[in-house]
């Protein structure tokens, strides 16, 4: 249900995913291929607030092979401390510097790959605290406050989703861009991942100002290539030896083919089906029943 | 800016409009032509709070000659009496079965056009009161505050302009929907009209559910065609008879000539031009420089 502003011109996947589940000599092989694991969390690592059994000490032996392990999510309204204390709650031993949040991204593509006057400096945020959090440190924030008066330093205008969203913070957006800010999402997902998709996600609160301006935001969130940027823009590694793990074969698969990862791993422990893996347009390099099954090869335990 | 779901394979107008200011001899004609003038009103009547000089000798002067008179205006706010109320402090004098607002229109389509079974009656406002007091005469409403749990005898979503949107209503709108309530919007129109477009209209109030749905609404305002029935359905006059005045030729013009009136008279004082109307797609078949124009043939002054 989850709209993308991916373009839909790539080419289509022809070859045939490696079922590694059971097969320890092709998990080595595959695990010997990479140095840097990136990770979608709902539906790879846990579903809503249930961890997936085998989950902690798959990460713990990856990182025992020296591996990086980082955690990307198109979450918005949390700061990657706050979405660290979600890791830790849920039983995951993380840090802060291992998770990417498209608020994170969001914040980085600002400060440092828009060139911005120094006049236009101001965010305008459309979303959660969590996201003012993250951009705080590096950028300033105009209010949305009913009391404030059109802000002339407004540069930028961020939309996440936000629970508090309204028709004042709506119209000064609109008014923003319609004087030159440039148009920035979090994420583009219509829907929120796992909630039975009842709940409007970060895309919807932009589409308002999609229909009113008649044009998209630049989307900070996977699958868009601008989050892939900024993530080598923080770990600067090889690309041909990262591999992005996912459930999803249209957002996280798609995010590692078009971000031209060495690998794709999918696992079917969320939405997509063995059959999308396989027959579908976008397909990973290969795939698992479930994430826990590389510790096939932990000859530590 | 405005979106509209009409379909635009309607043939595009080869005539060639005819100009009728200070030609008595066109106007006498031209009147003798309709029973039913339908107005719209910004920008025709009046321009925001400036009533056009002119407008009361000029509705005077048809009433006079035995024509019935309809305000026509995509207005989702405002309940018929609340618009009178605004006609009659804009020093026009009416009264509120003149009125035909896209929040009428929808009542009257709801109860009268839907055919819902018993227990689906129940109609989920987005909107202003305005709305909710034109429903209530005919229809029961469902409640949208926070308080409520979900109302299973909702049968229709109906999405207008509301200045209290919030996260919850959308995600309850959403959740009906998919459960099957009927999808309906009082209009399309993405910003409000003569604010300089700064403010959402009642289209972007639908835009978030559009998105998550994949669908659009059904419009219940100008320039769709649901509204014209609903019109149809309440002054029961001869369309060949009728007449539409408008300054916009995309949709005051384009409803009616979709709505197979025996005419349309376009003005200058407001959105389109006089090349939009003599060399556009759309064009009246008539024009006139301003509606006051008319009163050239009033030997009665």
């Amino acid at each position: 249900m989850a709209t993308s502003a991916t373009s839909s011109e790539y080419p289509a996947s022809t070859h045939t995913p490696r079922y590694l589940t059971g097969d320890a000599a092709g998990i080595q092989e595959f695990l010997d291929k990479f140095d840097v694991f990136l990770f979608d969390c709902d539906g790879v690592l846990w579903s809503g607030d249930h961890l997936f059994p085998g989950t902690n000490e798959t990460l713990e032996m990856l990182r025992r092979k020296g591996k990086q392990v980082v955690f990307v999510t198109n979450n918005s309204t949390k700061s990657r401390a706050d979405y660290n204390k979600k890791l830790t709650a849920l039983g995951i031993p993380s840090n802060t510097e291992e998770i990417f949040s498209s608020s994170y991204s969001a914040s980085i593509y600002i400060s440092r790959i828009l060139s911005l006057p120094p006049n236009k400096r101001k965010v305008f945020v459309i979303g959660e605290t969590g996201i003012e959090q993250e951009l705080a440190s590096e950028n300033d924030i105009a209010s949305g406050d009913a009391s404030t008066l059109l802000d002339p330093e407004v540069g930028v205008v961020l939309v996440g989703l936000d629970f508090h969203i309204n028709y004042f913070k709506l119209a000064l957006a609109y008014h923003y861009v319609r004087r030159g800010a440039v148009f920035l999402a979090t994420n583009i997902d219509s829907t929120l991942p796992n909630s039975g998709t009842l709940f409007p996600g970060a895309g919807s609160m932009s589409a308002p100002l999609i229909m009113m301006l008649g044009k998209e935001p630049t989307s900070l969130g996977k699958p868009n290539q601008a989050m892939m940027d900024a993530i080598e823009g923080k770990f600067r590694f090889d690309r041909s030896r990262a591999c992005m793990v996912g459930d999803r074969a249209n957002t996280d698969i798609r995010f590692g083919i078009e971000g031209r990862l060495g690998g794709t791993l999918g696992v079917l422990t969320g939405v997509s089906s063995k059959e999308e893996f396989v027959e579908g347009d976008v397909r990973p390099k290969v795939y698992l029943d479930r994430l826990a099954d590389l510790l096939i090869v932990d000859q530590d335990r």
